[in-house]
């Protein structure tokens, strides 16, 4: 193409971003400006898509973790032919408009993971990469290879700032994710000022040292963008990043380079000045070439072209091996057995123990019958029990594998390393790889950790699964730093997640099976368990498992009439709980008891099985050993545990604190005497 | 020292961990018995402290940011005189001792800070090291260095992974923190068995590209140990890092280098080889030979006769620079002035626009009437408005300073960087280093990433200040993702965390001054302002500001007789709510409206008074634009804001979720009409 062509490609790209900005009259152009040489260079020459067909299982995934550079990714997606009109562009920031100021998933097409929360991104582009390396790994054969997509994503010197994106780094050396290229917009610039204000590292070095391949070119110029593209495409054995010095806002002749491009409307004699500059009609705005329409539509042809190319090959293979062709629907459709529930109950029904052993039971179960649940713990398998036996290790390539299917990849567990937050981005990152439905695991304490990625998947709709053992001040010896107190309930407030605390057997398992089932959509779930012992819960006989699915549910009524009170328990306290009722009933208080393993669940039924469960004319008592406050919302009196712990066996915690039948039945019994 | 007392020295640390932890039955006895020579040579040859003054201003400064191998902390603090008797070692992880099973600050002498939640200790002990640079830069002379202590910090391959201290290492670099050595005890052995399971990095190139000074040794051999901490001591202009290989649980004949020696007690079989094997009496456990107490004595000698020395020197720079030691005592004693909330009240009262502006003005009168105060933001400084105007940043040493005032550590901007946990841990460690009240700052969306650092300072009574902007979905287009809904309630929720959401000019002055006078003690602080402008809440000429720092008032009463509704709003719902009372009144319904910018506050109040603020007889209803559900603790009816946002201008935004004043009336209308 000729120089002057595709600068007027990258214009468009950049005038776009400066038009839009201006009339939202609020946002990011300066990123957008800057990288418009590199997205134009990836786009028309890498990038291998069909706007038609967005989900297309091999496509490469363009991820934009600075997700403030949004207009940047809605040029492209327009200029492509997605389904993102010119009209849209023009509502930039607006109420209802599909363009919103950091792209979100699910909202706009060619749209692959909401980013904003700097860092995020990146590490949802590692967890598209390993997913593409494990599903080649399934799915490719000595013939055919259906699955060798790459992750392109951009990341700015914010991203790299973030501690999730230097977890996600590591990790993504430590697996050679060859088929992972970062191109770094190193402008130096962000909000505060110059990066060095705040950062001297040398950024290549450090990606060096996590064993990534990193080329360093200037951003601007298509040529050397290209050599180093091809260049990371060729490093199969490797993830890449490609350092690229860019100028923030290049194209805004007063405010390009400085911090006045990146977070606010250039105004308007400072977009004229650099449409003159570069040559640009001044009108109309959101001016579009028809040469530079005609690019992007002969890339989008060709890419056409491989997209057909890939479905013949993929007919061809599906014909050649219809197993792996199910297998493949089974993944690709997040498909789960009919009666999982009633699988993964039978699995475990009758054992005993801690909450963490059973859901390790129904972790083996859940494996065996669905062949894309994987996942892993931030190096502690041993404490959460979240090993899936007789399945390898997922590990780096130890030679360069090409198309045919790479065994280092073909494990189900993930050893995410000491790395929550990453692990919790990556965790998302796997599922919208497309065939995964993948869960990972720590100590509930350190959910705040990862807190960040739990947000992202429930504004994204990610069904990720979220493991935390070790739910209380049961935890003992360890201390307060490791006991959870408000971690539940801080679960609990974030909109769209589906918080599960089982209480034995049963309820394990149903909680597993609503979280991998998703039958109210693709809600994330957080799934807590004991580390201590529990005894499973006296049910009768014929118990009803998909009752738990209600969230709440009538354990055990009251002896005779209306119960007086109803006891709500949740995990591990409904064993002490169901002692404290019989103490009740036997003083001649009519005791209900209600066990609740999923609030969001029981707040979603109808308002009448609510009430039928909490009648009104009863008193409300909440039994949980974590902050009690919020409980308010729904009970009369709440036995909680509202300030930090101690060092000491949890056993004697628990008799300290109060959680142990008899205490529990005297502080009710207490309470009680005031209000009956 | 002859080769076999030092071991013996070690074996002595060694043996005691393997027995408190076997008598415990519960523990970590692996990275004490590896972590042995290292921590001998350092406390032997290196560290300076007092056992008799453990806050002696000019300590080193001993980090173990690997909490759990506390054991080894308790070991050389009971050796090295201070106040923990070998009795408490036998207590260790048990209720009451002052040996829990992560060291907690404030509970034992000589604990610098509460470890354990991996990575957290090695952003505390750049924290200290960075306040001490800045103190140093305050107080020495060129006469006189009454600062210049240095911070060791132990560090094991956990935290290593974890984003917090890549974050904190790299601010670390940038600043040339040369009074900062590392031992990272490169066991490569975690929970999940080899480190080789999950990363394959090279540490210490990483750490050189950070700009550290990096050196290997065997973390066995104390002449290597030796001369590695002599050559990080010399090197002043970079923080340093010795990566010690060593053999986790060293000592154990068959489980040291396992993963078995991690974090069980080793069982007394092994230990009984392992005392063989080592020539080591097997009767009595917790034995401390004589010989080896005497070195400890020694060395503890040695280092009476430095403190000694540097009181001297303090008394001569005291009688020479009379005014400095006045600023020394209101830096090291944390003081502020009496009149504090008058002088910050005075200082924007009347001033009117976001609470973001006019905490800005306020933080410039806190920086001119408390010299320690001091902070900075996450690269978000034009946003969350929080530079101390005419104060120069903190910027890296350009040459050697020697124990001269370094003038690069004068100023009182931090630039954080885009690490948002690491600012957490290390503004916990400006505390800790003894002569800061310092604050950071993000947006509030954002206290997700470093709530780990929140909980930290609430657990040790830090009274970090954290402040964050842009509060709620007035954020506007930069939609869901940058967004707060929980955030407010989410730490609500932590323990011991004064959270703060000031309505106007008098509440903003009011809640910085609380959370620097701390007059319940060193609670931390989390301080939400508003991006948009508001409008100050009318009051009466002679409003008494002290009423702020009850947490919740009435701000206007029912015009006639007692409330039937009484309003509470918090932050910048406090202008509509006003209205709305009136249009309640103008109704004939006889309104209150309390203001409650400190729930935490107001709940530590009397009874009486919260419920004259409060009357049971009036209906309770409370207005936030966030998370409704735990308000109902408090309230009979709440409007607030539960789902994520959308990206669309702010006041579009409180039209559409009903947050301006005439929905909201219409809203609270309709409630009372089946209520009243």
């Amino acid at each position: 193409m000729n120089p002057e062509l595709r600068e007027k490609c990258s214009n468009t790209i950049r005038f776009l971003a400066a038009d839009a900005v201006q009339k939202a009259n609020i946002g990011h152009p300066g990123a957008p400006m800057g990288l418009a040489d590199a997205a134009f260079v990836l786009w028309n020459k890498f990038l291998r898509y069909n706007p038609l067909d967005p989900n297309w299982a091999n496509r490469d995934r363009f991820v934009l973790s600075a997700g403030h550079a949004s207009m940047l990714l809605y040029s492209m997606l327009h200029l492509s032919g997605y389904e993102l009109s010119l009209e849209e562009l023009k509502q930039f920031r607006q109420w209802g408009s599909l363009t919103p100021g950091h792209p979100e998933y699910g909202m706009t097409p060619g749209v692959e993971c909401t980013t904003g929360p700097l860092g995020a991104g990146f590490g949802n582009a590692v967890g598209m990469a390993l997913g593409l390396k494990m599903a080649g790994a399934r799915f490719n054969t000595s013939q055919h290879a259906v699955i060798n997509a790459s992750v392109f994503v951009i990341c700015s010197d914010g991203d790299i700032q973030e501690g999730v994106c230097a977890e996600s780094a590591s990790l993504a050396g430590h697996l050679g994710l060859g088929n992972l290229i970062a191109i770094y917009d190193q402008n130096e610039i962000t909000i505060g000022g110059s990066i060095k204000l705040s950062m001297s590292e040398d950024v290549g070095r450090r990606f060096e040292a996590y064993g990534w391949d990193v080329q360093h070119c200037d951003g601007h110029n298509h040529d050397e963008l290209e050599a180093c593209l091809q260049k990371a495409k060729a490093n199969t054995l490797r993830p890449s990043i490609i350092v690229a010095k860019t100028l923030i806002g290049k194209g805004a002749p007063n405010k390009e380079g400085t911090a006045a491009s990146h977070g606010a409307p250039l105004g308007d004699d400072e977009i004229r000045q650099g449409k003159e500059r570069a040559g640009w009609p001044l009108e109309p705005t959101f001016l579009i070439p028809e040469e530079v329409r005609d690019v992007f539509k002969k890339r989008t042809e060709e890419n056409k072209a491989v997209y057909q190319k890939w479905q013949e090959e993929f007919q061809r293979w599906q014909s050649a091996h219809p197993s792996l062709a199910e297998l493949w629907s089974t993944h690709t459709e997040h498909k789960t057995p009919q009666d999982l529930l009633e699988k993964l109950v039978n699995a475990v029904r009758g054992k005993e123990g801690a909450t963490r052993k059973l859901s390790h039971i129904v972790i083996q179960e859940a494996a065996r019958l669905i062949p894309g649940f994987t996942g892993g713990s931030a190096d502690l398998e041993p404490s959460n029990l979240t090993l899936i036996e007789g399945e390898k290790d997922i590990i780096r390539s130890s030679e360069e594998s090409g198309d045919l299917p790479d065994p280092s990849f073909s494990g189900r567990n993930i050893r995410f390393g000491i790395r929550e937050h990453a692990m919790g981005s990556i965790t998302n990152g796997l599922y919208l790889s497309g065939s995964w439905l993948p869960f990972c695991a720590t100590f509930s304490v350190f959910s705040d950790y990862m807190r960040g990625s739990l947000r992202l998947a429930a504004i994204s709709n990610i069904p990720s699964i979220f493991v935390y053992s070790h739910d209380s001040f049961w935890v003992g010896e360890d201390g307060p730093t490791h006991q959870p107190v408000e971690q539940i309930w801080a679960l609990r407030l974030i909109h769209n997640l589906n918080v599960w605390r089982p209480a034995d057997d049963i309820e394990t398992a149903a909680a597993w099976a609503y979280a991998l089932k998703r039958p109210d959509g693709n809600c994330p779930s957080a799934l807590f368990t004991t580390r201590q012992g529990v005894s499973n819960l006296k049910r009768a006989a014929d118990f009803d498992a998909s009752l738990v699915w209600k969230g709440g549910y009538v354990l055990t009524d009251s002896g005779g009439g209306d119960p007086q009170v109803t006891l709500i328990s949740t995990g591990s306290e409904g064993s002490a709980v169901q002692t404290v009722r019989d103490n009740l009933e036997a003083d001649g208080i009519a005791a209900r008891h209600v066990s609740l393993p999923c609030l969001e669940r029981f707040t979603a039924q109808p308002l009448e099985y609510q009430a039928s469960v909490l009648p009104e004319s009863s008193k409300i008592i909440v039994v949980e050993a974590g902050t009690s406050a919020p409980w308010y919302r729904y009970a009369d009196h709440v036995v909680g545990r509202d300030s930090f712990g101690n060092s000491a066996p949890g056993k004697l915690l628990a008799e300290k604190y109060g959680f142990t039948a008899a205490p529990l039945t005297e502080n009710i019994k207490n309470w009680l005497k005031g209000k009956i």
